[in-house]
């Protein structure tokens, strides 16, 4: 399955590289590639540079597509060009992940209107105003609805990989890729101690 | 605080980018750089090209120095350009942290020999063999000696990286962070369930 990881200025770190953990190390079966709307490299506000391609040039028939956070998405939810390409690049893929306030973007291209989603609970009244429409739960560490899976912050972005692994492939691969991780993950997507009161 | 993160090829992703999650979210006290032998583009097999400067274009004095694991320490080990140059990095810093398989890597220059030290549980016999006067201990989910912090596998580097925040700047602001990363710390370093049998 091919897997494009959306990157753009100040990304959130472990929102990006959790979830590529998890799928890297099925890389017989994932193959992973960074875009950003204008390819080239991009920075984040962890002194990370990395070279990314152009978000036209995914000519394949792309499986997943993940969104990351970070403080970068409040400027990107105003950037049009980026929204739309989203929403193109959203409309033929198989699956979406978003993972902490990447739902704000995936929000605005409005494909969640009428759906159940989560984010951030640090961030959810600013997300929510990205996307009025969004059935929003405030006490799930991810949802599910149809393609689309969205995860709360950070470290729910590898719990939600390693479900959506567990979805496709059966729950003993993923809990065996989470020993290898030596990682503890909170298996129960409803089971959100982070919750916004 | 100045953080130089040792990059090489097939470095593993979340050895990586755990810690700089940790110490990235306090970027107003520690600055983050990338780092390789030659320094330019270095990719790892989940298809992350991230760019690094080179080793020897560390002029500012050294606080932390991060070597991650991953399947390129196989090579690396018998690198001794790589090996020399680490030791004159970690001779002059005030800590060093390892991830995984990089304890492999700082056992090669001796400078563990006669402390503990602990590494990834699957990977531990062919580690051992890169270090045979190192205490190495097979129960930990990271070791503290001195100036050296050594972790466990992938995850374990994220707990050990929350445990250095603890020790320099009190457990509260350790736990306030894996909060904000909706990570479930594992705060005991002698807690380790996934210890070698």
């Amino acid at each position: 399955m091919n897997l494009a990881v959306l990157l753009f200025e100040n990304f959130e770190t472990l929102d990006v590289f959790g979830p590529v953990e998890v799928f890297g190390r099925l890389n017989h079966s994932y193959r992973i590639k960074f875009y950003s709307l204008h390819g080239g490299q991009i920075r984040n506000n962890h002194g990370i540079t990395i070279i990314t391609e152009n978000l036209n040039d995914i000519s394949e028939e792309l499986d997943i597509f993940l969104i990351p956070g970070g403080i970068g998405t409040r400027t990107e939810v105003h950037n049009k060009l980026l929204i739309d390409k989203i929403s193109s690049v959203v409309n033929t893929c198989k699956y979406v992940l978003t993972v902490c306030t990447g739902s704000a973007l995936l929000a605005k291209t409005g494909v969640l209107d009428h759906r159940l989603a989560t984010t951030n609970k640090r961030a959810f009244d600013w997300v929510m105003t990205n996307g009025s429409m969004v059935k929003w739960e405030k006490t799930a560490r991810w949802m599910i609805d149809g393609k689309f899976y969205t995860s709360s912050g950070i470290s729910a972005g590898i719990d939600m990989a390693l479900s959506f692994i567990g979805d496709r492939h059966g729950i003993e691969l993923a809990k065996q890729l989470a020993i290898e991780m030596e990682y503890t993950w909170s298996e129960d997507k409803n089971n959100d101690s982070f919750r916004a009161e």
